[in-house]
Parts: C-alpha cells; structure tokens; sequence
C-alpha cells in the first residue's frame, strides 16, 4: 500500500521516453531514480548529460557504450558513467535497467 | 570485464556489515548504492542517519519500519527514508535489498 514513506514501482506511472523505453521515474530531493523496460532491439543514441549516471542490469542483456567502450551488460552488471560523458546502447534482448542519476533530472519530471 | 566505466557486483568485496547483512558498496562521487543480502531473521535495529536513503526489494520479503509505520516489502516495493528519520527493519525470508543513499556514506568506506 502506498504512504507517506512507502510505494511499489507499479504504482508508478510508465512512460515511454525513446522508442522502446518505457520508464517508472522515482525523484527524491537529490536523485532520479529510473526503472526502465526495455523493448529488444531499442536503442539510445549517444549523448551527455550534467548528471552523473549510474546504471545496471536487473533482467536481459543490454549493449552499452561509454565513451569508446563497449560492452554487453547482463544482470549483475553495473556501469558507472560521469557527468558529460557520451554514452548510449541498444538492448541485445527485452530489458529491465535500473539508472540512479544525480542531481535531480528536472527534463524528466516534464514528461 | 572490469574497466574504467563497467564492472559487476560480482566483483565487489562483500563484507558482513551487521549480523546476516552482506554488502557490496558502489561509492560514487555523490552516491552510495550498496547491493545486500540478507539472512532469513536478521534484523538492524532502528537507527538514524543524515543521509537521505532509498531502498528497494529484489528478491524475497523484508519488514521495514520508517517512522512509526510498518510494512512488509517485496519485490517491487519501494521506499524513501528522509534524512534523520528512524528506520530499521527485519528480513522475513532470505532477501536481496538495494540501497541508495545521498551524500556518500563516508562511514561505509571504513569498513
């Protein structure tokens, strides 16, 4: 049951926010926390951001890029990826993601 | 493969933080993420603390209490613990929680 303190993700509106994306966003005073399904064969193009991202696989395989490194992620995998560096990747198979960014991602809570 | 940006949980040092918590620490420039397992009846005593906290269930059933509410957490479940609010739980089956906490837990990197 949803409070004060306590939630579940499915309580949590989806929204599709790339092709194939589809997001839960959960933001605290510091933190944007994402819990994404995603669609195998959907891609994020590279990009950058401010925030700092940290990253990892719950379910599937996903193929991620930072900077010049590539590799495929499974769960268990984590990726840490600093403020303005490029980074983006394609979902090898369905997907479950988890990204932490910090600060806040204000462009999200616009969605 | 470990490297500048990517490596696995599996690669972390575990270490035994209270009787039956077992954690893997991700310190990141502002965030502590900390993957634990925990033993079927093992508690942490309600406590406190000037990091904001977000925790979730992976697998398994964990009794948490924030405040003076109550609920059983499964996966899915999620909940956000304010800075210095008192919390502190007990881990109904065998579970694997995750942990986020904003600032650093400089505490943790004693350990």
């Amino acid at each position: 049951m949803s409070s004060r303190y306590f939630t579940t993700i499915a309580h949590i509106e989806e929204k599709e926010i790339a092709p194939g994306f589809f997001s839960r966003f959960i933001h605290t005073p510091n933190n944007t926390i994402n819990f994404i399904t995603v669609q195998a064969g959907s891609s994020i193009p590279l990009h950058s951001h401010l925030h700092e991202q940290t990253s990892m696989v719950l379910e599937g395989k996903f193929e991620m890029t930072i900077d010049n490194e590539t590799q495929v992620m499974q769960p268990g995998g984590y990726c840490h990826i600093p403020p303005q560096v490029t980074h983006g990747g394609t979902a090898i198979t369905d997907c479950r993601l988890l990204d932490i960014f910090y600060p806040v991602r204000e462009d999200y809570k616009m969605l």
